[in-house]
């Protein structure tokens, strides 16, 4: 998503040529090219899927809404399962309208999880779900906290949900250290993303993460973080910035792996 | 501020008009129509001043830059005294320029309060720690949590030391009644204020809050909340909203005082 001017042969392309050798796909853009072509081309370019984004949206209230999210959410474990990644990263959902009850909405979630879990697991997919920042808690995610997705994935088997930690998202929250080590001590790290954190927020406060070293975060201080909580798996940078997708792709890419090496390693 | 469109008078005036007994005031405009006169003013008007805002803007490194900030904290305190308000609100501030430090900025606060303090109790004032919500951790206060607040307040004596709580804040986080719980214990709750959450956000995100009732926010949850924690005092409404501010202030305090009549009490 940090590079979405790319079509995929382009994305995959410029990854091989700067020695990326990971990939986080989103299932807009795999649909556009086609699931199974995309599929193949991915494998063709030596390329692992670090993570599928994303399912979730898991908050409604009225049945039909609800079994539509999760219909959905068994077609996003389809396509993890189709591009070989293990990882399905989760955007829970915000409250449904004219609802006011946070922890209502989180339960459902955790409701919700339950019946996917099988789903998943047998198809080798394991759900990670993302707390995303505070600021998103009304209109998309109510898991606003790494404390929050823990006390939702300890529900079920560390192997089967776990959480990702994204810096933009928890950077500000002196608890967040604390839930890596434990989230890391159970083997539930699924993820880590990484931007950084600018101002002033655009209006939407959807599109104005920063490039890695631009903000506000100390992305080596997370990176060593997680490493210390024994993460192993593959580190994504996620970026959404209207300024980011109107330039070169393949200059933006070129530009966040030189950052993310001086920034990061 | 929630209606900054008026001028003292005029918002005095339209305060006893409709049953208002108090006002929470800021520093500009009182410092705009003269300080001993907005203090007549609001006395002649048989009005509370529930609190002042705001002081703080604590966290910086440079030593000119934090002696300016203790300066114009004490003059913060001198005008609270002035208006006969016992409490200050505290807006703490964001990172220093290229600084990535939250929890150091977080201790230079509590450094600040510890000079401050004595002054404040001189005068009567009280200083009131406003945890901002975590979007502008960066920019504005890095304390984000009530939990933070909290930790910060605990260093001093509650009759000097305390926290504001705002719905607008703190809605999102499920740790925070238990905060709000141990401040009321601790008769550290010194103000309480209330706005409702919308979205989108506008750009910078300063000026998007909603109406009582028009968003996200469980309000009478959070006012019984706090009447359960032991709170007596004022509640006050703040809202920002460029909307608001262009619609006629003296409807906007009717309107206002009708929603907190249906929506709070």
């Amino acid at each position: 998503m940090t590079v979405r001017q790319l079509s995929l042969p382009e994305l995959f392309t410029a990854c091989a040529g700067l020695g990326v050798t990971g990939v986080g796909l989103w299932r807009e853009p795999v649909r556009a090219h086609g699931l199974e072509a995309a599929a193949r081309l991915v494998r063709a370019a030596g390329l692992t899927v670090t993570s599928l984004c994303r399912g979730g949206f898991l908050t409604a209230i009225d049945p039909a809404a609800r079994a539509a999210a999760l219909d959905d959410n068994r077609a996003a474990i389809d396509e993890a399962a189709a591009l070989g990644t293990e990882t399905l990263v989760l955007v829970s959902g915000g409250l449904p309208a004219h609802s006011r009850d946070l922890s209502g909405a989180r339960e459902r979630i955790a409701d919700a999880l339950a019946e996917l879990v099988p789903y998943a697991a047998e198809r080798g997919v394991r759900l990670a779900v993302e707390p995303l920042h505070p600021m998103y808690a009304a209109d998309r995610c109510v898991v606003s906290t790494l404390a929050q997705a823990l006390e939702i994935a300890e529900r079920f088997p560390p192997s089967r949900v776990g959480v990702v930690v994204d810096t933009y998202h928890v950077w500000w929250d002196d608890t967040a250290p604390g839930a890596v080590m434990r989230a890391g001590a159970a083997g539930r790290i699924h993820g880590f993303q990484v931007a950084d954190w600018i101002t002033p927020l655009p209006a939407g406060v959807l599109h104005g993460r920063g490039r890695l070293g631009d903000g506000a975060i100390d992305l080596r201080g997370w990176r060593e973080l997680v490493d210390t909580a024994g993460y192993l798996g593959p580190i994504e940078v996620e970026i959404f910035h209207d300024g980011l997708w109107a330039e070169d792709g393949a200059e933006v890419l070129a530009d966040t792996v030189a950052r993310f090496t001086k920034h990061l390693l």
